[in-house]
C-alpha cells in the first residue's frame, strides 16, 4: 500500500521545548503535545530518553548533544541541521533540558530559524535552577530566610567563572549556580572571603531522577561533603539560609550548637 | 448500587502542586496526574480555573485564594483546611500559581503538613518568571548580554520594595520581579539613580493566557508605555539588555541612532 507523503506537505515549523529536569512527567502537556506532533526531534544530553516516548513512533529522533568524549555537533552544524530538517520533513522538535531560556542558547536558535523565515514557537519546561532544590523540599524563596533567588552559571564561555558570582556571594539572596560542581573549590573561596563560612549549601546531582545525589553541608565542609557521596555532574549548587530548612541540615545545626555550648 | 467508602480507606496525603503561569497546558504531567488522582483541590487566585478539568468529577474544589474586595482565608485558616480535608478525604492537592516555592509560601504548608505527620510531596511548577518572558521570547539569559538572572518580589511582608532590590539594579544580572507592578515608579527610580535610563524593560500581564498584554520601553519610558497599554496586576517586570531582544525594542533602538545622528 503506498501511503500518501504526508510529510511533504507540511509547513516548515521549530518548536523549542523545554524538558525539564529529568524525570519524564516532569515535562509540560504542552510540551508533550508538540513531542506527539512532531516529524523529528533534535534532542540534548540533558534530556532523558523516556522522554521520546511522548513522540510518534514514526518521528525521526536525533541525538545532537553530547558527552564526554564523544563527538558532538557543534551549535552552528546543529542550527543547520534543525533548519534542514524543517524545510524538508515539516516540524521540528528542538528538545532541551530544563528551559530553554536558562543558558539554554535558545535565543540563538530562534534567530538562526527566523533567518531562514520559518515559524518558531517556544514551550517553556523546569528550570532544574528552581525545580531540583523544590523536589529536595529546599524552597528558593521562604519569609524571613530570603526574599530573592540569583541564578548564576559556572560555567561561561571563558571557562572563568561569572563575574556576576563575584557580586552573587555579597548578597542575601539565594544562590543557584547551574553547571558549577567544578568550580565549587572556587565558588566555597569567595564566600570564605565574605566570612559566609557557615552559610547553608546544598549540592544536588540529576535531580529529578533515579540517579539523584545529594550533599548537604555549610560553607566549610560542602567540598568534603560533596567527595564523600560521590557527587558528580550535572549537578546544580545551593547557597542560602534556605536550605537549612532541609531535615539533613539539623545534625549540623546541633552539632554547632554543642559546640557553641562548650565555648 | 452501593459503593464502597473509598475515601475513608485513603490515607491522608498532600501534595503542592504548582499550576504554572495559565496556560493549561502548561502545567506538568506529573501536576496533571496529580489533580486525577486527587480527592480534593485547594486552589488559589492565579490559577486558572480550566485547569481544574484535570481532575475527577468527583473532587471537591475549594477556592482559597483572595481577590480585591473579596473576603479570603488566611494562610492560617488555609492550613488548617488542608490539613482538616487530607484527614477526612485522603488526597489533597494544594495547587498554586506558578511554582510553590518562588514567593508561594510553598514551605509553610509542607511544615504545616508535617505537624500533624500527613506525607506531603511537591510538583513543581513553570515559575512565571522564566516561562512568561520565554513565552515573548525573552531569553532570561543570553551569551554576551546576560550571564544570570535574579528573581525579586516586589512587594514583601513590610510592604516596602526589597532591599535586594536596592542590591539587584546594580548589577548585570537580568532582573526579574514578580508582584511589583505597584513599585513601578519606585523600581525606575532606583535604576535613574545608577545612571541605567536606556536600560531595556518589559511589563507582562496575565502571560501565557487570553489577557496577556505586553509593554516595552527603557527605564525612562516604561511608566508611561505600561499606562498606555493599561497594563493591570498580575504583572512581571523584566529589566535587563536581554529585552532588546524582543521585535518590539527594535523601533525604540532605531529612534536612539537617530536621535544620535542628529546630534
Amino acid at each position: 500500500m503506498i501511503q500518501p507523503a504526508k510529510r511533504k506537505i507540511r509547513e516548515p515549523l521549530i518548536t523549542l521545548v523545554g524538558a525539564g529536569p529529568g524525570d519524564p512527567e516532569l515535562i509540560t502537556m504542552k510540551g508533550a503535545n508538540a513531542l506527539k506532533d512532531a516529524d523529528v526531534i533534535l534532542y540534548d544530553a540533558l534530556v532523558n530518553e523516556k522522554i521520546l516516548d511522548y513522540a510518534s513512533a514514526d518521528a525521526i529522533k536525533v541525538y545532537v548533544g553530547k558527552r564526554s568524549g564523544e563527538h558532538s555537533h557543534s551549535q552552528d552544524a546543529m542550527n543547520k541541521l534543525m533548519v534542514d530538517y524543517a524545510l524538508n520533513y515539516g516540524h521540528v522538535v528542538r528538545l532541551k533540558g530544563g528551559d530553554p531560556f536558562v543558558f539554554g542558547r535558545g535565543y540563538e536558535e530562534l534567530n538562526f530559524a527566523a533567518s531562514y523565515s520559518i515559524p518558531a514557537k517556544v514551550v517553556p519546561g523546569l528550570s532544574s535552577s528552581i525545580s531540583v532544590p523544590g523536589l529536595q523540599q529546599i524552597p528558593v524563596t521562604h519569609r524571613g530566610l530570603s526574599e530573592s533567588f540569583w541564578v548564576v552559571t559556572g560555567t561561561t564561555v571563558s571557562g572563568a567563572i561569572s563575574n556576576d558570582l563575584y557580586e552573587a556571594v555579597r548578597t542575601k539572596a539565594t544562590v543557584v549556580v547551574l553547571m558549577g560542581l567544578n568550580k565549587l573549590k572556587e565558588i566555597v573561596k569567595l564566600y570564605q572571603q565574605e566570612h559566609k563560612n557557615k552559610l547553608p549549601v546544598a549540592v544536588i546531582q540529576s535531580g529529578s531522577t533515579d540517579n539523584e545525589k545529594l550533599a548537604i553541608g555549610i560553607v566549610d565542609t560542602i567540598v568534603e561533603v560533596v567527595e564523600e557521596k560521590g557527587i558528580g555532574a550535572p549537578a546544580i549548587l545551593v547557597f542560602g539560609e534556605v536550605v537549612s530548612l532541609h531535615p539533613q541540615f539539623q545534625p549540623i545545626r546541633d552539632f554547632f550548637a554543642a559546640i557553641k555550648e562548650e565555648l
